[in-house]
């Protein structure tokens, strides 16, 4: 470990066997990568707070459980999104404990148990189609430790739908609004209330603008103010995103 | 008149000048243009019930203002969508009548008077930016003889107000929804109200997807069905649609 | 249920065990979605007018089938989507008396009868390509009551073909032009009629601007004012828009 | 008011002079908007959290002045944004008060102190011509009552700059990153905190993918998780989704 | 026949049977499709001189063999693009004298031998990719009758390789350059001749404006002047283009 | 001049001064751009039979009338095209022959007559707008010695228009469309002709797909074979192009 | 063989049975690709210094197995890009000498040595998934002579990481960066060296401008000067690129 | 500065005032961007051996001066790009010694003399109206100390101009092509050449895929490789590349 090199510069600059300017000069062109007290390198878990998580997308099942492997090696919890039955099966193979989420297509295992937030998130779908994302989000969620409500199905096109929900929308503390079409929900819903929204556009949809591309842009020209927006089918994203909003509120516990 | 020549073929055949073979042959070789009895040869205003337009961008106010001039002298009603005020003094000069519809800048001439409807065409627009749109299609349903009736700046970001519009959504035979921004509004009334709806996209809004494209997309994609989309800012186009379906319900009093 | 609660609220003010200034306290935080008179609280049947529809394109054929079977017995008519044969033997198993237009790909079950129209819709494609979603705008109208009139292959490239239709032109309430390729039929046919036209643009076609967005755009874009658009492929969307249309004019004969 | 049409009701019920079952029949057909105490009947101040703002593009500098003096007398905050300096005059005259951010061409007017915060939003840009953004962001955080730090022109290209302001990003309770060009500072920002961080694309660049197309699409697409983004030059959104996140954690000193 | 009817109406006018303003009067209430004589009424073959046409894409083998036995009945030659060995075994099992060019995906078969043109179309690719594009053409000019040269592989990358062929070039009367990644050839080419040039892009090349639309929008912008331009991959257009000029040149030997 | 070193070294071999393969070995090391002989070293004028042409967007007056008096210098005709009458004015001040076409927006100068045709090219648009595009083509056309005839304002919305000019369609030899909106009259004129058809998309048009968009994906999607486009507004290139088929039909006479 | 032909040609000349003026005249109307010496017509080989390349997508194996072959037997060193396993097994069947880099989808074949360089090609990329077509480039620099070094998987959200690699960036000549999703990392390296540098936008990604589209603009607008952008997953271009810039490097010890 | 506070540190640790843990300690908290030893804390002219640009599009001539005096002050050369005259007067007044290129719109102010290569890079461009972007690639080289060629309106359409070149490219060690409309000549010369080429598209054009789309596409999808490409009209950019490229040539006369 090179903090043993530098404590070994310290201790000869100490009894003198090196001048300062040496040392000086030695520390100029000490390769950044080598200190142990350059500010920039902490581990991405201290740095982040967020899983280490896999994107299965383009993966094969072998490589996944593989990677997996690594992580539970050195003791964190593994979060693997995009995962077919496969995928899940071949991690289950090595480590029984895993467990699959089919709607969201996400594999969980779960080492060390995440600090459990006070405060809420609802997760609100447009329609039945959207849930998958919705769905990717809430094990992110659960796995970073933020509780989760869920109001699936809450399309603009039923707007008294909507008022049923309105005593979860006011209990919540983080909203994430995930919807596909036209993507009509984050502006009513952002119209509705005055907490943080993420809205997720889904690829729901058919026709001009498919593949996610009008609700993204209905969500980013809003008309309702404090929407933030993640990319298309992100649900990952805006759960990592909304976890961390959640946790201000949290602290105030403390 | 080519009527005459065709007569005199008949009153030739009919004088046995000519043979019915011969007469065939003459017909099978007759212009098309120049068959009096042709289909196809109505005038626009007979085949389309729709009062010649005069659609100014582009063009110079004394250009608008001379083919207003033929308009006028043909006994036909004058409309001039996208007029500046130099357009509507060039044609007021000329055409003291001449009114002008500053927000929805469109020049108008009545002549005739068209057949008043009894069922309303109500005209919402999501905001105050998208007034002029909404004005031209005021104007054009003016023009065309349709009633009409305003609900402006009923935004989705305040759904109450548009809770307080249902009287007259329910009032209203067809509705028109002029909305830019993210064209939420669209997919909001469509969810309410089981009658024809045509939306106009507007080109109010900036960054990704402005220029209209946003909520065209967004009413294209509306989880609401029954919706008609007319191209971005064309209040004109949405107020001849909804004057034809007007008058649908119109002729049922006769 | 709330209607409960808030008798009992009324009974004690009757009785005089609250007072007026209780009773309006309590009103006020009455949750809008508690409120048994709201009059947003109307079930979509009502509010829209149109049955249950399932968009089959990725849900699995069971899925489908167990929907469909909650809409039955809800004693509603079923409309199936994008139904593939698949779709179709699973609801078939469970409900015989399920019907399938494998052009245009939809199930249907009927349970009560609509009200059958008087005025027709009439429906063209431009080419054979565009036959599925035709037919699917075809079964959505059947659903819905409203007669129907086909006019297939109607190419522009073939004028005189258009001409033929002439007569059914006349005939029909509503207009819907189902067209591909160059959208070009919309256009002309809008310049030859004054009835209320709905255009649907068709993913056929290859090249530039395929996938269905030049005929969209043609569309939005036609030169012939008075027609309507909805998304690309969208038939059942067009189906619900000219029914809509159509029951206006059919109102007159009540 | 119909405050006092219910209160009517309720008085001749408790008096008798109606029964329970009529008026709960009343109550019914009682239009939405008139009901005092409808949930969603709040004003859009205490619905949102957000003072009216004023945006100014396509406005002429009297209509601001006149929107203003509206907001002015019902003892709101004034905030317009994309306001030229002519328009800071207009408003000025009528409020000598109003004061002009002009980097950020913002008009502001404070007649009611927002509630402080202590956590603070850390505004960064990329470069220098990202500022005006960044700055209508400032100013409307500075209403909304979040308190502000700012680092800008910390370009990716300078990397070392960035690690300089190591301590203002780990003093920060929100971090919103302005930037345009290829709009790379959001993902190496979000790489080094786990904080919520709000991405702001801007306008600034030329060539393929300019008008903040490039950057929008980089933030969507950014490797670090937890990055909400808004609209192209959207500043004030920002501020508005970052104080609602910035008082999540305020809350926990109370 | 309506020949008939028109025929009998003639005939009672020169019998006297009716009188003229009558018969005019009939005439003019004749719809259209029922006059023999009206010029619009030519059969495509005449109006186009073009064979029909076969677009197998999406089309079932079955179906395709169908369609081929409708119009080899008619006594027309079938062309048949976008052939797989499918369909060209469904034909080939009904008519043994259909042949298949597996390069360009085209299934033929003559009945009537067409016009053959003195003139040559000269067909030349960009590289070897291209050549099934150009192979449809080849085939298409073949059923019409224009004779063909090829010169295949002639990159921009070897511009040499071009020279070689000058003699080509200057034998041909009309040119098809087919390519794609970059479309540089038709530039090229388009600046060495002076004769008409149709450049056809193809989708082959990947990435950025990858599907053609790179090689399409090169070629729209050609600096080389007199340069004409059909859709991606549209072999058939191309050729059906080429051979109506090249006929034009051929009437000169008549 | 190079021919002079050619012509010395060809000498001293005739005198017997070099070797035949010294020769040779001269000749290959030659630079190619140094062969008076080589078959590319053509002037442009003879490669490709087209007048130096001017493309005025961009330039000052001043140097479009510095360009025209050098090729007027060099005895060609001068062609400039987007040209605004103070171009018009700097190039007449200097040569007073200039004549301009202001419709079209071209300054031409003929010095040397072209061989003028016998065949004509009918210019069609489809409304009054297309009308600069098609003048800029005519004038174009006009220099290179083509007959021209027009017929402007075709639209599709009005097909009996199009019906009445049957007969120019028949007498011409080429067809050059100039429509912008929809661009449907481009198909409708390709599937009543069996001529070579050029097609010029204008920007002419709004909304969505405007800029020339629109009418460009519509001539390339043309179901009607045998169409070429060329750039949107590219009058001078369809002219070109029209020009080169035109002579086709011509040599025949001669 | 046409030298024969000029070598006659020159010879009469010489014997003086020829004039000089016969002799240029002759050699005037000598077709460019009979000149043995045209300073064009140089082997691509000699050209451009690079193997032939075999593009495998949409090829199958057999044809390119024979491309190869030919390639061989031109003593040629064979780069075949995109290949599959198919592909591979095909080329060894024939030449068991051929190798197959699995992650880069390469078969390559040396028959002769390329001339190594002792400069460095450094290739780095942001994610695992990069990979591919880093190998790709990779195995083009083999073949071309370049040496490589790899850094790969070196994120932008991991900046610690890339700091560790300071020495392989100031050691290498060339540097070629291969990223998706974002395409910061570009932007990250270009603005810490003073190399060339070669930015391969990737087509990993997803949502919103996927497809490579994202990368490419960051790159291209990218705020670090000095940076070449190539295609998406360009691999081979990016290579011989880099191997032309690493090659000036190194012939300064020659 | 911290190099004195560092120092301190060493010399406390060597007299023994602090242990080494201690120092170890001190060192672990000390901010990044104080460490004078930090690899990252060169300056940008060390690190990127580029002067310090000035874009000035969408700056004022006052800022513009205001920063070259800052930059002058430093001892640094001044190079300003898309400079207007106003910001070249503005410049000049305060530094008479400032150069204006009008051609290419760039400033310049040369304190220091660059060191200057033997190498040259050679300049192409397709058209004159390429020459502004050429002009400041061709002022940032000389700034640079990179030798420069120049050979303008090479285009595609006469490729005999482009053959009178050909020493020219011989002679370049690194060639930047400009050019605008179908981008083709990147191709041309790309094909022609074995050296290191750079793709400069110009927003030169109009018409579909204007703005510079259609070159950009054209050149990433070159047929021929070893071709980087830099962003629409960004000359700028492809100069520094060029000059780092030229300058590894250069190198081996040392």
């Amino acid at each position: 470990m090179d903090r043993e090199r530098l404590k070994k510069l310290l201790t000869r600059l100490r009894r003198g066997d090196v001048t300062v300017a040496s040392a000086l000069e030695s520390l100029k062109h000490w390769p950044v990568e080598e200190l142990p007290f350059a500010a920039l390198d902490h581990h991405r878990s201290l740095r982040q707070g967020c899983p280490e998580v896999i994107f299965c997308e383009g993966k094969e099942a072998g490589q996944v459980a593989e990677i997996a492997a690594r992580i539970i090696a050195a003791g964190e919890n593994v979060l693997a999104t995009r995962a077919t039955p496969e995928v899940y099966h071949a991690v289950r193979e090595a480590f029984p404990a895993a467990s699959y989420n089919k709607a969201g297509r996400v594999v969980t295992l779960l080492q060390k148990k995440p600090a459990r937030t006070g405060g809420r998130v609802l997760l609100m779908t447009a329609g039945t189609s959207d849930i998958p994302v919705a769905e990717e989000a809430a094990e992110t969620l659960r796995l970073l430790g933020s509780r989760v409500s869920r109001t699936y199905d809450t399309g603009v096109a039923g707007l008294h739908r909507l008022a049923q929900h309105q005593g979860r929308l006011s209990r919540a503390r983080v909203i994430i609004v995930v919807a596909g079409m036209d993507g009509a929900l984050a502006s009513v819903v952002g119209g509705l209330v005055d907490k943080p929204l993420i809205a997720v556009p889904t690829s729901v949809g058919y026709g001009a603008g498919s593949g996610g591309i009008t609700p993204l842009l209905t969500m980013l020209n809003s008309c309702a103010a404090g929407v933030g927006v993640v990319n298309i089918d992100n649900g990952f994203g805006a759960a990592v995103l909304a976890d961390r909003i959640n946790r201000l509120g949290e602290k105030k516990r403390r």
